[in-house]
């Protein structure tokens, strides 16, 4: 393994040019030496904040560089299955933003193929890296709160995607709530069994219109036996809301939310604060930072990256049974998927 | 009407005493002059702590006293139905702990007795009283939080009750998360349609073999497609835990727990405060005055009580559908009980 | 000593009548049975709504009823200790409200009677009983935070009082902050040494013109070497304002305020709660009740009182200290007063 | 102006390294060219971290540099007011850290030469550009709390620095209150007008053999009519502790501290939070950003520095007077000072 390792980035996207500034400024281990984007527009334009060498519009001038050694993942949902085949095939690890797919054949044969070629590949779950969140997980390793019996996750947007993306992201259970499945599983270490979900349409009606909902609860029942809500609005008009709590037999944990300051003001009409930090990018600017370094330092000292691609197999398995359930009314048990 | 109000008390134990307590130092319109209870010396000490003049181990002695006008129930839950019946036979007002019976033909007949005889009904839901909830429940009337979409309750004992009350209290559904079932009733203003329930025995195996769990989650749809959890535990270590979020078009309310001081000491270890208030006697004192205020006021006003026959019905109702859905491990429709 | 004990209420003004329920109502070990007032409709009106047999306009009555044993005395601050000398030359207990007199000669002679009489004497600074500052106290007698090194206490009302009782009440060091010059004794448990004030008129020029400030902080240092800091205001637009913070050599502790609720709102605007308990009669309802029972608990038990007459001297000591340092200017020592 | 702005580095040392990443990693207006420091490996180190062109030992180097148009000052106290002074006559931009010196004719020579020489000076008063105060500062000025009429600073440091440092850094006032005295001056807009001191050895007798002390409360008189208090020691056990209160005619801000999370834990025991963020180099990691931003911000589009000379000057002329009341226990009145 040659230092610092090189880099390849594929998608200059918002969250691509977010983990080029990470890999830039704080990962002296690692380089980024060349970025590709369909848009090539975009990718010089990447290239030149970033002051990255390399740039064009073909991933396949990335995944046939043989002096890359690894590969960010960041362009739309249905190249990541076949680029994670691609470069797995080329022998480079693999850093894939979530879902690697909608459909489980895709997941299975990307996953196959990094199997194979035995190199890493970490989705990017970045909220497992957020310090409450991480807090939390310690909390309940560590036994701080005994045994885990209940979980609670609020997850709110503070307002809507656009519809046209609705219409193909598969949904708010795939392209939302996913999130939370994956932070369900870490915070307590089992395989969630079952689920319920109750959904409705109560923010914009154009969400009902294109076949999605803004509005659910999904429960959950875990191998462990903990039992798990997850609340999800497409719209908390007071700001980005993500908060847990986990109930334990010997106490109980809860976040909350993040705010840009911690100054309180009084007046003679209320005791109030500023909004939460408005939405991911300000909220998880850290954990965002922090997962790309996980996965540089996961393959700097041959480590299991953080989130694994059964990891993100099976956040893609509870959105599809969350969906099922909302679409028959009914419990549904995570077998009967796939 | 003649004031204050002759009110008599059938029932001398923990909540009756607390009521009496309230009747004599706070409720200027009222005169607590009888109890009875089963046990004579309960009725006794009773009245003698609260110069009460007279007691003893008959209620129909309050029933049939021609100069008392109304009547608190505070007796076990099997007698509370014949008893609001032989009271409103009595064409007295009532008063009657939570819950009415335990089946719905009891309920019915006592509801029937009391439309009869054109008397008042109060439901000891004391919870509604509460400055907390009351003002959540202003909010959402208000409209500060918009439309309501999502609720979450949480209530948690510090420890479970004896096995011995379990076998007969008609199990965690009936005896304590009923309160839960009203409450977010009263809040959300809109009746349940359909519960499902996720519930295990984590706490004592006792518990279960008592046929009974000690942690549950209910998940409720209400009439106005709000959607709604309750997380119900029999023991949480650090106290009694009563909490609730409200989740609107335009914005959320949380409720804190309550503390005996609001004070948080930082040292080398930890920035902690003390527990919160340990259980419904120190957390709702000012609850239950508040209800027993309210009975007074709505009598001497001749105003509707606050809490009806049929919100104590319904409460009922809905627990059993919980214990339905915990049985058949389904959603059940509330129109099944009954 | 007879029981439950009988007492006479000297002043049926706003906090005669606080304490007239809390003896009433709270208090079985005492009875209150006689009271008087200057106008005697007031007295009239208390006694109807306590249910006291005996009321009128003359202390005197009180003083020579050999029934009684023990008297509050809640009239006006000049009658306050010709009124203790009186009550200790009757041979009975006395609960007198602060301040005991506005010159040390009265306050030294009226000590003197109450020595000379072997009669208990205790000044009403309710503060000290309230939840949050007996738990601070406790946190500092603990060693929960080491040795203390430096306080600072929060004291301002909602609103000012009348102009006219300015020109009559000593002003804000002898009528507002005396309670937190108690204060700072009670939770540090050390002699205050010298003052240096800071003051102003910032809230209504009419105050000035009274010779009065409304805006003040006062610097103390201890006996044992703590450093404090008092600030007073007049008018805290949000509210009564209560809190302190002690600081040392293992920990800190803080006091918040209190609230009706513990609500939270949050909206588009802002995240908010309601304003802090208003004024003082619902800010330390508790406080109040709990210092008259500790009263009478000391004489049943024969124990000593909780706030002695030299902890009534010493706070107008610190007072006068403080005026004085505002008028000159410089830094007072306690010792130059008296 | 040409762009990037090549800026120089004077001081290799803690700080000196923050700017320089500061500056590689966030700043693309600017350019790091040179780094010098007396240590030369210090300097080396710093150039390879940061790939930094050239480094050496010998500041004249950078200072004699026609291509580099600022030089940040990170050296040792003693060596900015000749440096500043050499810098503006090179006829460089500079930002320099605090304080500028601790001899007022040094100052004044150093502001002088500044002057003369029509190049901007910041002084490295990070605690400004911090999220919690920036919003305190805007809230007085937007007026949100009305008229400022009382302001309160906590500052304690989580340890005391060496008795080695304490003996040649000018002592608590200079080296640590300094940067509270500037936050005074920055919240309330006004200058300070008097101070009086009340001073302790509580945390490390050696700190007292070195002439210092460990534990003072500062008050303050402003000229606008606002007082102040400063509460300081040299070791909060629980960590570092950064807050302010400010008190006006329409409301009260106060600023909570920071953590690095936003968990709480309940468990038998207690209601528990980690303790807060350690020191300044995790509290204020933003901020020193932000200062750096601000000062390329200035040059860049001509606009005047946020911390000027004078804030630079007048901080150690406050803290000189601080000094003085505290040896001569007395209130020392600003004028009095150089």
């Amino acid at each position: 393994m040659k230092f610092p390792l090189r880099i390849g980035l594929i998608g200059a996207g918002r969250i691509g040019q977010v983990h080029a500034s990470t890999i830039t400024t704080r990962v002296p281990q690692a380089e980024l030496v060349a970025v590709a984007d369909v848009v090539e527009a975009a990718a010089k334009s990447c290239a030149e904040a970033h002051r990255i060498a390399t740039y064009g519009n073909d991933p396949h001038t990335i995944i046939n560089d043989h002096d890359i050694q690894a590969v960010l993942i960041c362009s739309s949902t249905d190249t990541h299955a076949p680029l994670i085949e691609a470069v797995a095939n080329a022998g480079k690890h693999i850093f894939c933003e979530k879902p690697i797919a909608l459909n489980l054949q895709q997941i299975d044969r990307a996953l196959a193929a990094v199997e194979k070629a035995g190199v890493k590949l970490q989705i990017g779950f970045n909220r497992r890296f957020d310090a409450n969140f991480k807090r939390v997980r310690d909390a309940v390793v560590n036994g701080e709160i005994g045994e885990p019996h209940i979980i609670h996750i609020i997850s709110r947007d503070p307002a809507p995607p656009p519809i046209a993306y609705i219409k193909v992201s598969g949904g708010l259970f795939v392209d939302m709530a996913i999130h939370d499945f994956d932070m369900a599983r870490y915070l307590i270490g089992s395989e969630i069994e079952e689920v319920f979900v109750q959904a409705a349409v109560r923010v914009d009606s154009a969400i009902g219109e294109a076949g999605d909902v803004d509005t659910a609860v999904t429960m959950l029942r875990f191998a462990n036996g903990v039992i798990g809500t997850i609340d999800n609005s497409r719209q908390a008009v007071y700001g980005y809301d993500q908060r847990v709590e986990v109930f334990g037999s010997k106490g109980a944990i809860n976040t909350l939310n993040n705010y840009a300051n911690q100054v309180v003001i009084n007046t003679a009409e209320s005791v109030h604060r500023d909004l939460p930090l408005n939405f991911f990018m300000q909220r998880y600017t850290e954990a965002y930072a922090a997962e790309i370094e996980a996965f540089v330092d996961a393959i700097a000292n041959n480590k299991p990256v953080p989130v694994s691609g059964y990891d993100g197999k099976m956040a893609v398995v509870v959105a599809m049974a969350a969906k099922k359930s909302w679409l028959e009314r009914r419990p549904v048990r995570i077998e009967e998927i796939g």
